[in-house]
């Protein structure tokens, strides 16, 4: 298996925690987000992935796009270590959670996002901040109260065991901190995250760890 | 089963079309966005759903937020005219196309954005729609590119059945066609449209076509 990642990105950053939680080994190709204008806007990279977004898995012939499709699919084709529960609702709730995130949080303070703020929209550096510390906090905060009043919570984001909803979890709150987002209004979120960054599996998928990290 | 919907939600309206493509019957809860301050953030929409989006589904005394989540579960627990083919490959595939749209272009123009855009920056309305017509050029470029070069494309986004792919397209292009956006630049994506739009489940599931429609 290949992936095409970027240390920083956090849609990569969820597949490599996947992908070690399953045990999974694989070939790691970097695409710089920021370096010649952008190398996943390139031919190269393009010719992979059409949407022109990280990350890509390529497996088996098949490349395949958005980091939860991917994760699907591994959990499909490779099904021990499940990421997710067994039973319909809990599987339910733990793709919410990861919606939650991955749909309606990460993206809009996404880097070509703010790309366009700042340029055809025009707005200043402290208002590109404060947009994207303003989803940031509104995503956890929605995380925080799907987590907090619900039974199902666990040590981690749905019982004991690491799920789907986790791989998103631990990223976003990378996000939140990269950014100076006070985390303090969001305890069960950051409990979970604590209990998670104590796992190799998340420690070795951490930005910081990647071969492409500056 | 209870659906929280509106009827201009694209995430609503998307479930709309899964519900009616498996042919299941569903109490439709509407929730109205721009009403009293718009009654998904109320305390009583609040209760049922934490997340204070549309659309939620009830079934079974669990409660389901997220489009894609409740289409996959109710793939799960109503197998019988399954939205996802059957092969991992092929699953991604349609999963990727829904998240194509469902996290990497709806929500950039979605109420509570617009609503931050012009509130909180401080934008013109011209600025506004601008905004919101390229996110959603953007987002149906990259899935004219994954349609169009793609074999496994056939009278549906994959293949010749209606999937999760095309519960997220038919909204999408709902809210280009909306906002003024033109079309003609995606033929492929057009072209399952309109083999959508000849089938009832999606002309049932049409904003127009809701009790509380305006």
């Amino acid at each position: 298996m290949k992936l095409y990642t970027y240390f920083r990105s956090s849609a990569a950053y969820r597949v490599r925690i996947a992908l070690n939680l399953k045990g999974l080994a694989y070939d790691a190709q970097a695409v710089h987000l920021l370096r010649n204008g952008g190398e996943q806007l390139g031919e190269a990279y393009r010719a992979v992935n059409p949407s022109m977004l990280l990350p890509a898995l390529e497996d088996d012939g098949n490349v395949i796009g958005q980091s939860l499709a991917i994760i699907e699919y591994l959990e499909e084709t490779r099904p021990e270590t499940p990421l997710l529960p067994a039973d319909p609702a809990g599987r339910a709730r733990v793709r919410a959670l990861a919606l939650s995130i991955a749909a309606d949080s990460h993206p809009l303070a996404n880097l070509r996002v703010l790309k366009y703020l700042t340029g055809q929209v025009g707005v200043a550096e402290d208002v590109k901040l404060g947009w994207q510390q303003h989803w940031l906090r509104s995503g956890l905060a929605t995380l925080e109260a799907l987590l907090a009043n619900d039974t199902r919570t666990g040590r981690y984001s749905h019982g004991d065991t690491p799920s789907l909803a986790d791989c998103c979890l631990v990223p976003q709150v990378f996000n939140a901190q990269r950014f100076n987002v006070d985390t303090a209004p969001y305890p069960t979120v950051m409990r979970i995250h604590a209990a998670c960054s104590e796992l190799p599996a998340f420690q070795q998928a951490h930005p910081a760890q990647q071969p492409d990290a500056e």
